[in-house]
This record gives C-alpha cells, structure tokens and sequence, in this order.
C-alpha cells in the first residue's frame, strides 16, 4: 500500500489524505465508541484489557461502533464480546469527545439482564469492583475515569441530562496517564 | 480509482472494502453527524437546503463531525456553516442512530449567543418558523421530524435524559418521506 498523502480533493475544502496511486480519498470521520458503566448492587463491572493500547489495564466494556448498528445495539454487542454480559440499558450516562485521536464516546447506564460474565477474547479478567476497591492506578483511560467518576455522583438519582468532558479537560486532549504511557 | 472489493483483511472478523490494486483497507465506521435545535421565543432555526440530498427541503443546522473538533465544536461550528448563526449549546437533546445508513446524530439544544443569521453556501434560505408555521410537509429528515418533536415536548422543561430513536423507529431503518424520495 503507497504511503497516503494530504491533498485537498476537488469540491473539498480541506486537506483530506490521498492515495496518490489510485486517487481513494481516506476521510478521517471521528469514531464512535459505544460503552456501559455496567453495575449490580453498587459493584460495578470493568475489563481488564488483552490487548493493545494499554494491555493489562481496566477498562468498561466498550468499542467502536460497527456500521450498520445502533448505539444500544453496539454498547450491548461490546458487553458480550467483553465481558460475555448480557446487560440492559438504562440510557446515556456520557458523551464524552477525545479530539486528540477523533473519537466520540457514547457511554450507557446499565445493569445485568441476565446474571453472569467471564472473560471474553479481549480480556485478561473480568470482575466486579466495590467503589472502595477500583483500581485507580490501574484505569485504562482518562474517560474511563470521567465515567466512573460520573456515575458514582449519580448512582443513587434518575438519569438526567448526560456528562459531557470535565472542565478541566473539555476537548479531550490530555494525554495519557503518566505511569503507564506506551 | 478502481471498485472495491468485500474480503475480510488479516486479523479483522468481517468483510471490508477493500482496494483490489493497492490493498488499501476502507473501514466503514459509522459517521457522525452533529446538530442542533436552535429556538428564540418559541421559534425555530431551519435552513433550506441548497445541496442534495434533499435540495429544497427544510432541516437542522447539522453535519458531519470533523476529525479534531469536539461534538460541541462541531454543532457550533454546523450552524455557522449552514446558517451563519452564532449559538449557545444548552445540552444534548437526542442521540439517534441510523442503522440504514451508518449514522449518530447528537442533536443539542441551542440559543443564539449574538443575534442574526443567514443562509451560509449550503443553504438556500434560512428562517425561524413558530411551531404552527413548521413546513411538515417539506422536512428532509425523519430524524428532523424526531427532534422537532422532541424538542417541543421539552420545550418548557430543564433538559434531562436524552431522547434515543423513537419506538416505531427504534433503528432508523424507515426510508425517507415518500413524496420526496431522490
Ligand atoms: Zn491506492
Ligand atoms: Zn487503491
């Protein structure tokens, strides 16, 4: 594949990256990923990752969003391909915007439809945390942290209005935590 | 540039466009658009529109997201674009999904932040209709229609939850308005 380069197409108004061979224009539209703060009895599920960014560090069940499936439909699929957890949602906790890398974050309130998880193919372990026992240190993503964060203020009320970014990080653009960037 | 072909690439699950001459990998995310309901004493922005699909027909200042803006940025951004109107993002009204053609649309609620508007290039006209004035019959979107309505039933109300896909359209699969179809 020759390398991509950025060239305004024509009726653009942008540069957009060009394949110079054939001429395919590779637009760059923000990703969607779909996820769930998922919870039972005030214990809440997190991942622990198999894979790269950040293997070995926890995370909700969440993933980019396939073509031709809903938000729910997405967050649901993500939960089983996770976490093998079949969970129902409540509504949106978050919507959270990660400039930095194009990503848009929709993430669920949820709860268990059915009882049971294990471990999917993306994940080391998969387990419940009391709030006392999250491992903070050990948290995937700065997101992952404005979710939890998110939720517990809202734990015990209706769903309202969701979370959008923190004030002190409204474009998404802080970089990793520093202990274990890769 | 030549036709693409469905293979699965090495390592993916399913099948993706795929160039046949440089191997080049189209990922179909899906896309997302950001808008906004825009209102000021009980009236409401909309732009005609200038380019198809749906030239002529009334919608939302709304768009597809770019790579390294935040939904809100771009919901701004849109309804400068579209309706030269510079708004005050008030919360997310409603996240809709499009399975049928690969879409999220974050819809805000919005006021002017300064006065005025005007048709910007992809608008041939842009008014502020009351409620009873709304041309239903020339709406370009069902998801418009969705917002619309949504919109007014909150109206009055602090925003809280919000709205997802309707119940007779839970996946946005209902082709557009018959008299109007392209
Ligand atoms: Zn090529
Ligand atoms: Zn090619």
């Amino acid at each position: 594949m020759p390398d991509f380069v950025r060239t305004v197409p024509p009726g653009d108004d942008r540069e957009r990256l060009t394949c110079p061979d054939c001429g395919f224009v590779a637009y760059e539209n923000p990703k969607v990923v779909v996820g769930s703060v998922v919870s039972e009895g005030g214990h809440i599920l997190l991942c622990r990752r198999a894979i790269e960014p950040r293997r070995g560090f926890w995370t909700l069940p969440a993933g980019y969003m396939e073509l031709a499936e809903t938000v729910e439909e997405g967050a649901r699929r993500e939960a089983w391909e996770e976490a093998r957890a079949r969970i129902a949602l409540e509504g949106v906790l978050a919507v959270y915007s990660i400039a930095r890398i194009g990503q848009v974050q929709v993430i669920f309130r949820a709860g268990f439809e059915t009882p049971g998880f294990e471990a999917g193919p993306e994940s080391l372990e998969v387990r419940l945390f009391a709030w006392e026992e999250i491992p903070w240190g050990e948290i995937a993503f700065p997101s992952v942290h404005w979710a939890l964060r998110h939720w517990r203020e809202t734990a015990d009320r209706p769903l309202g209005l969701p979370a959008m970014n923190p004030p002190e990080d409204p474009r998404g653009t802080s970089p990793m935590p520093r202990q274990a960037r890769f």
